[in-house]
């Protein structure tokens, strides 16, 4: 969601060039300097506020999490807790979901998150969708041929589409959940964003997919 | 569901066999003749009491549909329908779901329907569900290779369940609908059961997913 902007974003990102990469095109295969350990890199697109990838980070010290988000006001929230807790698997990009290979290596990520991304519902909206296939193929490049595509959406319409989407594509699915906070096994796991805490607490479902690319095969094509 | 007997139910099979196929083992590419015209064949595979089914085949006079039904007495109410009715494009199929290969041939069948197929939701009891990998290769080797499967469920966990069975059976997805009767576009044409029409008067979400299999490529194997 757009968030209303804030005076201190700009002087705090600017400050902290060590915690943030700005639009960081050309640094494909150089994102384990970042971190205090070399180990698995996990990718949020579209992190919002960022609790889902800060509460992601603690929770899984043995891996390393970027969180990409394209509005300054929210990388800059993200940034303040990031500044507080100094998570030393932790860093930011303040960049554009589109240019994802220009920032990544081939096979340089483990995993993806999309997690409440924007529904885009008008049909001429169709290509911004985050699981439209063109951003589908750019996760593709990037991941690891094991890594899994998380996605979390409340909105029906999104998910319908992106079933539809991964699954021409060619995606493998691994687990749908269709009421996810309903579901011993699949919410097991679970770390809520901040959206998806108020959400699911007015009652409102939460739908998730895990999938993974075919892989191995495609790896010898 | 499980129907109360009937006495009138055996009386009425046995009185119209041009009515009603009983265990047709063998009658692979013959169920043209039962029909007024030979035209494209469509399968409903557990049609219970057969709102489904007639209603499609007053609806599309142009194709012609059989009713498959395991259970005898469900059988013998779509019958008492067709004995008043006397549909030229219906016939019925008194058999077993798991038998398809040995009543129909090769591409012998258009498109293939479950509506409110059994969940059978404990664990042991996976394959028997009829969007199991096992059944799923069933309907593709009956089904024309530009052929649809349609499967209508109110049962949550069976959807989950048949989104990722189908799905890594390698089948394309056409339409997912998690909530069909709000879905203007899907539900146009959508031709209720008995159990959908009682159902979603409660209230309760009706999902949807029509699907195809690779088809062309697949022949050409």
């Amino acid at each position: 969601m757009r968030l209303r902007n804030k005076k201190w974003a700009k002087p705090l990102i600017a400050a902290h060039p060590e915690m943030i990469s700005i639009k960081p095109n050309g640094q494909q295969g150089t994102w384990q300097r970042h971190f205090a350990t070399a180990q698995p890199l996990y990718l949020e697109v579209g992190s919002g506020k960022g609790q889902f990838i800060v509460n992601m980070a603690q929770k899984y010290p043995e891996r390393n999490f970027i969180a990409l988000e394209i509005q300054e006001v929210a990388v800059a929230y993200i940034l303040r807790k990031q500044v507080a807790l100094q998570l030393p698997n932790l860093h930011l990009i303040l960049g554009d979901g589109a240019d994802l290979t220009e920032y990544f290596a081939g096979a340089e990520v483990s995993g993806v998150y999309l997690n409440f991304s924007d529904p885009w519902p008008k049909k001429r909206n169709t290509k911004r969708r985050l699981t439209y296939q063109h951003f589908l193929s750019q996760y593709e490049r990037i991941m690891a041929p094991a890594g899994k595509l998380q996605f979390k959406t409340d909105n029906q319409g999104l998910f319908e589409y992106s079933l539809v989407s991964m699954n021409n594509y060619g995606m493998q699915f691994d687990l749908v959940s269709l009421d996810l906070h309903s579901d011993p096994v699949a919410n097991a796991d679970n770390v809520e964003t901040e959206y998806e805490q108020r959400f699911s607490a007015d009652g409102g479902r939460i739908y998730e997919l895990i999938a993974h690319y075919p892989g191995a095969d495609k790896v010898n094509e």
